[in-house]
């Protein structure tokens, strides 16, 4: 039963290969880098193995499907005898739309789908579907199934999706809140109640997924009932590189008095802006805090604006949910960084977190309870997978099929 | 003891004159409109004197400041024997940036940094400007005094105040949250905590203000901490005809979308959204309710989405201030409109919100609590007085200036 999963984006590949038999097992993973660019570069690295590391021109998609292939099934760097091994491939689609409320298996009709909201994730999902192409190609009769971003996100009530635009913006141009991450915000709710042996239906969460990019999410008895990204992955809390929500009237503002075109004024919201465009440094949360003790100012300022957005997002959804009975940290940073993690729970004991300074010190990638016995809000920090999602989804849609 | 109020707009002068002796005493009050454009009105309502409704060209706001004048002292509908009854004048303006703090005696300085502002406030500040200037020739020697919009939010920390933008944007162009409405927030805050018998530099307070441009602001012992509106009045929750929060990057999108320019923009998601653009019918609640009753969805969902979008405010405010004593419902809406209290209140319980909804029914303009007995955050009604903010300020800055 192995499961490849596929991410594809504009200029790359991830993938990982996990054997779902019992206990997901990683046999391989790697990224097939700079497709159509200069300098492209593929590394695999198989389980146990060493890591094959190749310097190669990749000019399309294609390509790089092959070079996966090709060492999953090699000599030296394969785990498979045969790529008949693979019993289903799985992809990370970014954007469903309104189409998708769910991981579904790919057909034509699916394909079509992924293409129609093609405008809405131009980068990713035309991407998306030249890999899911080439593999048809290469594995014919293998099922592919296409687990999305914003799936998760589809149960959000009318009043937390729509913006306060004209109303015929959503109904012309789909202009609404679509919400992201939403993989990995069904995962670590999932998984924080099972640890915690809570039903994940009978709870009111609140996941916060701190990255690169960033989404905290309202989980009210499994179902998503608002997120911080919206339309676009730009709004919520400013990010590694993007500004999180701004005034629109700022942005207008801004866009004339620097005679922004649309890609100028993209690039600012998108690539310099959040964490780096504050501290004018970087958007890495950890020299961010290494300026810190060097005493530079705006890597605090950056910090502290995170801390108090994430925060401010918390107390919202709080009066979304009416309460919460856990808080998830999660993400490169969430799963990191105990610092962030200490002062966004800060005096937020009127919220009902009683948060454990000691049980939270120097936890980095742990599952592990981070408030007091006795909190009326549990917090945690979870570890997510978001290839593991995908992964179980395709075996679910894909093990009754005959092979 | 007269105070002159003014309120000059770009096309029409709103005044007040209180008699602020003992207990303020509204003496007259009136509107010069449509200044400069075609169908100019005057009007004049003196107390306890007939309503004078004039229609005549007003060429600009000196030819409007001597209507008001001129009708103050008039025979029949005026109010005060002369001219030199008039003790002082106050202005509200719309933008002080972060010149000022609090309210001031305008001298040529002052006057400086209004202008200087006027770039913030195209429509308002010049308007203000020509409004002072034509006082100052009719009444020389008469002090006058600036009351800002912006200056109470000028406690906000960095952290509050700063868009996750690139610094630059706050440094080169003055980007930041300025935040509006101040005087009515800092006046209900204060009024509520008289009538509480509480002193209101102790207390954590949630102010919002609902109207036709609505703001809410979290006071933290008498200091605004952080407020809803921004770098413009269009942040927020979605008013009248503003759209209030919305995604950067669905704005962008937008934009290209329907090939909109600075101005089409702007009139977009200040003109056209909203409950208006929501509702496709009206911006006024009442009208909505009324279309409501008929059964009309998009009337529900403005409706709705006022109220979902007000609940995370209070929500993410309260994780700002790790609590609060008090809720103040103000302005048209918040006074008036008993329903959208009810709802925004309702299932606010873990918040330490408990409404009464008894206390609230059918209360219209009145001060009063409206959570129960024992709730641990008290809810108030109350009717806000800008006018009278304005007064008492120019009365305290003028009060020892020799005559």
């Amino acid at each position: 039963m192995n499961i490849l999963v596929l991410n594809c984006g504009s200029s790359s590949i991830k993938y990982q290969l996990l054997d779902m038999a019992g206990e997901p097992l990683l046999l391989a993973k790697g990224i097939v880098d700079k497709i159509t660019l200069p300098g492209g570069k593929f590394t695999h690295k198989p389980a146990g193995k060493a890591t094959l590391e190749r310097e190669t021109p990749i000019p399309d998609h294609a390509a790089g499907v092959n070079l996966i292939l090709e060492a999953l099934v090699d000599g030296t760097s394969g785990v498979l005898r045969s790529l008949s091994d693979i019993f289903a491939v799985g992809h990370r689609v970014a954007h469903g739309g309104e189409f998708f409320s769910g991981s579904v298996l790919i057909d034509a009709g699916v394909k079509e789908k992924i293409a129609a909201c093609g405008e809405l994730a131009p980068l990713h999902n035309p991407a998306h579907l030249t890999g899911i192409e080439a593999l048809e190609r290469r594995l014919p009769g293998v099922p592919q199934v296409a687990v999305f971003d914003t799936s998760f996100h589809q149960t959000l009530p009318r009043e937390a999706y729509l913006y306060g635009l004209p109303l015929e913006c959503y109904r012309k141009h789909g202009i609404r809140r679509y919400g992201f991450h939403g993989t990995s915000h069904q995962f670590v709710a999932g998984k924080a109640c099972r640890l915690l042996g809570w039903n994940v239906n009978e709870k009111k969460i609140i996941t916060c997924h701190l990255g690169n990019g960033s989404s905290i999410t309202a989980i009210d008895r499994g179902r998503s009932v608002d997120t911080s990204m919206g339309f676009t992955p730009t709004a919520g809390v400013l990010m590694g590189t993007r500004t999180g929500d701004v005034d629109p009237g700022a942005l207008l503002f801004l866009i004339e008095k620097e005679g922004l075109d649309a890609d100028g004024a993209n690039a600012l919201i998108n690539k310099r802006s959040g964490l780096l465009g504050v501290s004018g440094l970087t958007p890495d949360c950890r020299e961010l805090w290494a300026a810190v003790e060097e005493g530079n100012e705006e890597a605090r300022l950056a910090l502290d604006m995170l801390v108090y957005q994430v925060k401010k997002y918390i107390g919202s959804y709080m009066a979304v949910l009416n309460g919460a009975d856990l808080v998830v940290f999660t993400g490169g940073i969430g799963e990191n960084d105990h610092a962030i993690r200490g002062l966004v729970c800060r005096e937020m004991q009127f919220l009902g977190i009683h948060f454990d300074d000691e049980a939270n010190a120097g936890v980095k990638g742990k599952d592990k309870v981070l408030s007091r016995p006795g909190s009326p809000v549990t917090v945690m920090s979870i570890n997510t997978d978001e290839e593991l999602v995908i992964a179980t989804d395709t075996l679910d849609l894909t093990r009754h099929l005959a092979r």
